[in-house]
């Protein structure tokens, strides 16, 4: 796992498509790509100075609650799928990040993902405020 | 695995929530109602008079080409999830189905796919006489 | 999802298979048998009068220690699988747990699991007592 | 993703566990160990001087027909896991590859695949001469 920085606020992520991750017509199967998401957004957030399991460890959850993905050309076993991650925004109790995915240099599929800001068991919470600094400094 | 008319063109199908499906939050991870949208679409198809695999069998495929998915609820191990699958529409070379997942009355989650008609190589094709007439008969 | 009781301790669950449960062989992932496994257990736990959510509730956990799996026959899209689920033994601390998978009349794969009974926090503990006498009722 | 030779037929590679691989009890789902096996399988072969894709394009399928795994220390989100694989033996038309995952210095399961030679359909088939002196060459 590689994490470049590609932009000001846009990291990469490179993962190599399991066969776990491949289905009867031969490519990777399409809930799959969700998964690369969240690869991408770990390694962002951990980008940020903040590794995601220590926000929640220290009570901060950020929930997926509204997911898009267009898919634009099939990957298959063995490619390397290059993820890049970019915050989009954040307002109020919610945070956007966008993804696209690579092989090479052909564009595969790009989406986003929304979060929410939650406590442990579920309930609306503010962000912690080094979570919102460092959002911040990328965002500006 | 049931699967009940419950309107001119939706059907529900109840799956439980697996242990492997959960995550870390407690909850089902949210890639995995992308694959309910698979069960419940696969049983739509095959109200319709149509077994997926039979169609790809006589070479057509439906490969998803965009999915957008809101989440309300959480969902918890061993829940009761009833996938409610429509034809939205089809237009061209396009077919839109929606979704509806509900734990007992409550709406968990909404969401949609969209599906290009291809051969086994992924190139566009036009879909078969019998798909197009079984969707008509429900659409309109 | 039908349970039906097939022998003194013995119960079947069928589950068709996935899509997503597919690879790039045309057949099921072999580790999926393992999560079919996981379907067949909860619903045997359930026939002992005892759902596995509420062992949990209850501070009981079964983390799988070990597990084992002889595939013999390729299952495919759509198929049907009938997982036949039943308890081997239980010694002191560990559970041990057989399944046999079938499509059809054809024997496609066979395995178990062996389980530790431990608290919330992975401690080994003792199982509570109305499941000890859940499995000893038809064990005997 | 890293591919160091650790001994002479013995490589590791490292992954982190995904949100998406973890469960309800907090840690990683044991289903998902084999897949971990696979990601170790995948980068042993290339090792060898082969990939598996190119193996499956020349028509050589590997197959796993029995899998076994213990589970000693649970793993969490986020650890880094390292994937040593192992050839154990090749006879006839089986081939047995080992594997130990560690988190640190701690050995947190072990396991084997046995794979059987087949061709696209399923049958039996001769590995390829190029594979049998590959893995001849690190088995003596």
């Amino acid at each position: 796992m590689t994490a470049v920085k590609t932009a000001t606020f846009r990291f990469s992520t490179i993962q190599r498509v399991r066969y776990a991750e491949t289905d009867n017509m031969g490519v990777a199967y399409h809930a799959n790509y969700l998964i690369w998401f969240e690869v991408g957004r770990t390694e962002l957030i951990r980008q940020l100075g903040l590794a995601y399991k220590d926000l929640e460890f220290a009570g901060l959850f950020l929930p997926v609650i509204e997911v898009h993905c267009e898919y634009l050309k099939a990957v298959r076993y063995d490619d390397e799928v290059r993820i890049d991650s970019f915050l989009v925004e954040q307002k109020g109790l919610r945070l956007k990040i966008g993804y696209e995915l690579y092989v090479g240099d052909t564009l595969s599929a790009r989406g986003f993902t929304i979060h929410a800001f939650t406590d442990r068991s579920g309930r609306p919470t503010r962000p912690l405020k080094a979570f919102v600094e460092a959002v911040d400094a990328v965002l500006e």
